[in-house]
């Protein structure tokens, strides 16, 4: 048969439609206490009987044995999956671990939705657990970090690293809910604090001059009361609904130049290399430092707005280091990014403290010379030990 | 800091949006004449001049030389990946093995389309592929399989195998554009033909009577003639429109109970045994025997329907089989479907040809008896040398 007759045979069906997305972010507390059912309630109300539950086994040291309390007062079977965090879980064998235990233990597809509770990487990889199984079914995020509650839990992107890649892999997939609780940061590690507050700062340089203005004054206060007291409290609500602002209108990335990819251009490339053990905000810190350098070198920042900033990062005693700041390294991690922006660098960098735009135009050259720049302001300033 | 302090730390934040999805399904043929720009134009027409192409081996054998031309006369750099097609290739295994290639061959994230040209087991698969990588990249489907005309590769389910379930793992993720061309069919090999009639069998039966009406007057001719005439040309279009009248309402499934789950309820238990060795339709078509049955014995399904439709799968020579029908293990399937389905059954049964209703309480009884008759009239009408 050949082409010629085939001429007629000519149709096309179009498919627009639209997919709905809706979840709530709601602040909660005694989150495993018996009565209190804010774990449990389910879109329709008509919750399942039975509950898979990723969580941090850091997690599981210290509220353990209320974990299993509480489905147990609440005649839930739950099975409870045991997750050691840190970056090198975030892995493909881990995502096909926990499909195991899933596959192990049914559970309805609308009804029961996957719990997970821990930090970003527990989220993140829960998440793209839950919308991987049987084409997606729902979870409920309890972040228990600072990073989680100000950022990783409370959005849709999901991921594991894949080859040495961060969140290669992934999906966008919004949780059923997010339950926020600020008390689990009473148990939080100090450098797991700090690590959140990299993300905090990230929002303040660039978007809110108020923020930067109270963690001047008050950061230090707030690390200290591990983020228990009422300023906290507002720093914690000014950043979620900063971090919100963005991520609602643009959940899907249709806008390939984000903001909130500030401090996230170099920063990948530091966090795989597993010699460094740099945790995620450790190398957004790092990444914005030198993306604020960049910035000052092309007068977009003035030398004061800089000072500021590196002095902030000094009183917070953010962690830092000179370790594998190679620019062609972070050369490479920038190209990377500009796949990931369809081509294009689209990278952040701030105007001022409070405002941004987007470059993309940054060469080996400026990265070298923010490097040295770096260093040698690490050398005159910054002491290993935090003194 | 007790939680009568917390009290007034109480804050809610909602989500409310909705995802675009579009897409086009495009009748086309000579896909690879170096003029047809079918396959390499985007959304926004401003294509990437690198593509990740997966191929299915055998089309690989008829047309690689015509494919590797195509993407060199329009100097895009190609990468054709070739893929072995088969159920048991549906795996993890070769998903990352096509994620691994993807790392090597970088993409932009959005104006570079993965290509998936095969059968259902490559699009399904690719489908995920580019679902998970980066979050989501396009994928454009070029189904060469009739199973892939009128079924896989229109809608928006991609899918591995895991764990001895079929499609576990998988998003709802719409291509860029599906790309339809029969011709593809000329090679198709007779038993994969047949295989795409059992889905085309299965819409006639629950809700296109004329469509069964035609089946039993030119369904022999049009396998004869793969498909290539005219007949065949209204049969493949009923049925894609058929599907998609079905799919898009009801796109990501929000509604569980779905007709075109007829034939879908006892069939993956059948195409999950290595050793049966029958393919997604042939699970189908016997599947929808096995619930036309029970059907009949609940008196939804008049015995002269019941007998047309055995008599037209006989006179299509369809491939049947009286192997692992094993009620418990059917019972299984329909136990798992039920969790899918969220904890109720919902099997759709046909109410004579062309109408249909769903029902959730198939129990252990109706199957054996189903079983028991379907393999007597096996004995007395079917001789599995096809004669």
């Amino acid at each position: 048969m050949g082409p010629g007759i085939l001429t007629g045979f000519q149709k096309t069906w179009q498919v627009r439609t639209e997919r709905p997305v809706s979840y709530d972010i709601v602040c909660r507390h005694d989150l495993f206490h018996p009565d209190n059912d804010a774990l449990l309630v389910t879109q329709d109300n008509r919750g399942g009987s039975r509950r898979f539950v990723v969580v941090d086994s850091q997690i599981l040291v210290h509220y353990g044995a209320a974990i299993e309390n509480y489905f147990k007062a609440n005649n839930i079977d739950a099975c409870l999956h045991s997750f050691d965090a840190g970056e090198s879980n975030k892995s493909v064998e881990q995502y096909l671990a926990v499909l195991e235990g899933l596959d192990a233990f049914p559970i309805n597809r609308r009804n029961e939705p996957i719990i997970a509770i821990g930090g970003g990487v527990v989220t993140d990889l829960v998440g793209f657990v839950a919308s991987s199984w049987r084409r997606g079914v729902p979870h409920i995020n309890v972040p228990t970090t600072l990073m989680g509650y100000v950022d990783a839990a409370i959005g849709v992107k999901t991921g594991i690293n894949f080859k040495h890649h961060k969140n290669r892999l992934g999906s966008f997939s919004a949780p059923e809910r997010v339950l926020l609780d600020h008390t689990f940061f009473q148990t939080l590690p100090h450098r797991h604090l700090l690590n959140g507050v990299g993300e905090i700062l990230k929002l303040a340089i660039v978007k809110e001059p108020e923020l930067f203005s109270t963690l001047e004054r008050h950061g230090n206060d707030c690390i200290n009361a591990q983020f228990q007291d009422s300023t906290s409290w507002e720093i914690l609500s000014v950043s979620v609904e900063s971090m919100l602002a963005e991520l609602i209108p643009n959940l899907f990335e249709t806008e390939l130049a984000r903001v909130v990819d500030f401090g996230h251009t170099f920063s990948t490339a530091l966090e795989m290399q597993d010699d460094l053990d740099l945790l995620h905000g450790e190398a957004v810190v790092i990444d914005m430092l030198l993306s604020c350098i960049i910035a000052w070198q092309r007068s977009l920042l003035s030398r004061p707005d800089l000072d500021r900033i590196f002095s902030l990062v000094l009183s917070l005693k953010l962690r830092l280091s000179s370790q594998g700041l190679h620019p062609d390294l972070l050369m490479q991690s920038l190209i990377e990014r500009q796949h990931h922006r369809n081509g294009v660098q689209r990278v952040p960098l701030p105007m001022g403290i409070g405002s941004y735009c987007f470059v993309a135009n940054i060469g080996l050259n400026d990265v070298t010379q923010a490097v040295i720049f770096f260093k040698e302001w690490l050398q005159d300033n910054y002491h290993e030990d935090g003194s």
